[in-house]
């Protein structure tokens, strides 16, 4: 069982009812133990403003979900690195544990997926090299193949370590139940990552039937997913940062009242988790 | 580019608009190479009258789809063995080149995917034991990672090997493009497969955005799977069957004209694959 001083709330979970502003004061009446923003919310915000609130609310920031989308423009250009630098500063003023990486998918009308992956692997290189002198931890998150077309075309936590190893420190993976539940290679791949390259860890749930691929994720305990055996293997490993909720449900968990989201999952981490 | 004897038609790409015996005259209509059937078509036409019209049509038959399922009653019972029995039968006795195993996700109710996976491993090992008596190959069809829950719980080619390689001879795969295009591994693992285990190569594209995971495929060139890449890879490892198409499609190619929809199978053949 998870208390909710081990959990974290991403941003997206409740997009359509909170702003950050919100949000914070939302983890903070229901006991969460941290926050984790996307980068539209905490701009809006502001991000100084942002920063101080967090602090004051007593709450850790277990990552900034996003940089990334590498092959938005197709090859890479200046401005998605330019844009990847910002978040990274981001989270730095926020004092994320990591910057979450989306890396995108293939570029409009491309079918190369391998030089989809190529453009990512440099684009992540150069965003590392720039998060070290921060000091911002840089996490790819595998996503599921589903999305492999396009929002993320690294798609296994094996594909990511096989990066993370040629690139050296400083990066390594935000894993998130929902992406890696089905992997045949999980185990194995989360002992490999160890302590050092376990950044992040979301929970969610995989739905049967999955209505929508992109927002019908479940609520923890309402899939398939095995979150307990999973969260085992990642502490197993030496993971000792927060669980991230995150969870996008537009026919669900975006239409409910976000104090009744938040009390659902302090209650699912207790039975569920 | 592909012409037309060497693509073989599963009759679910055609499955709202004919019976098999109208599929069979369709296939030699168009000059396609061969046939698939699924088995609830082969069972409604009676096995030997269409052993027969397929035989006197001239076509292969590049598989019959589907024995598997093993997770159907939770742990493995007599009932679903017997049925994987007559799938072998069936397929004997219209000349196919495999049966394709869809072979489960997780029963009802579970949550544990090692467990449905050691249930269909051992319900792989009995029906192979039946199927090389009676000579016919078996060939479990890895699904993509986004049917784990409900339809089968091995997902990738290096899952499915890792099975044969178990299991000994007279087992192997079906690829098929739309589970398979995203792996990172597919290469490295259609190579690892070889000949004697490439039993089957289904074709079809990934649509994007997919606005529904079962029944939203595309046409060849519709999408964003590099086909022509896939099929060089495993005709490089010694493939030499039919390209068999299968497309479930309820929005589009399940509600056209049947002669239209082979026409643009023929004509995709010659132009995206």
């Amino acid at each position: 069982m998870l208390t909710p001083d081990r959990i974290s709330l991403n941003t997206a979970t409740v997009k359509m009812q909170w702003t950050l502003a919100e949000c914070i004061e939302g983890c903070a009446r229901h006991g969460l133990g941290g926050i984790a923003p996307w980068r539209d919310k905490l701009q809006e915000m502001g991000v100084e403003p942002a920063a101080r609130a967090i602090r004051d609310a007593g709450l850790k920031v277990s990552g900034l979900c996003r940089g990334g989308w590498y092959t938005a423009e197709g090859a890479l250009t200046p401005a998605v690195l330019e844009d990847n630098r910002r978040a990274v500063d981001e989270a730095a003023a926020i004092g994320a544990e990591c910057l979450v990486m989306v890396v995108g998918g293939l570029p409009a009308g491309s079918k190369d997926i391998d030089g989809a992956r190529a453009i990512v692997e440099e684009g992540l290189a150069a965003t590392l090299e720039y998060a070290r002198g921060v000091g911002v931890p840089v996490a790819i998150e595998p996503l599921h193949p589903a999305y492999a077309g396009d929002r993320a075309c690294v798609n296994t936590t094996s594909q990511a370590l096989d990066i993370c190893d040629r690139l050296g420190d400083g990066i390594g993976v935000a894993l998130d139940v929902y992406h890696i539940w089905w992997d045949p290679e999980i185990r194995r791949q989360i002992a490999r990552a160890g302590k050092e390259r376990l950044l992040a860890f979301h929970i969610c749930d995989w739905l049967v039937p999955t209505q929508d691929i992109l927002e019908d994720r479940g609520m923890m305990g309402d899939g398939v997913a095995d979150i307990p055996a999973l969260r085992a293997e990642v502490e197993a490993a030496g993971f000792t940062g927060l669980n991230e909720v995150e969870i996008f449900s537009a026919e669900t968990w975006w239409k409910r009242d976000p104090d009744d989201v938040l009390k659902t999952i302090v209650a699912r981490g207790e039975s569920c988790c």
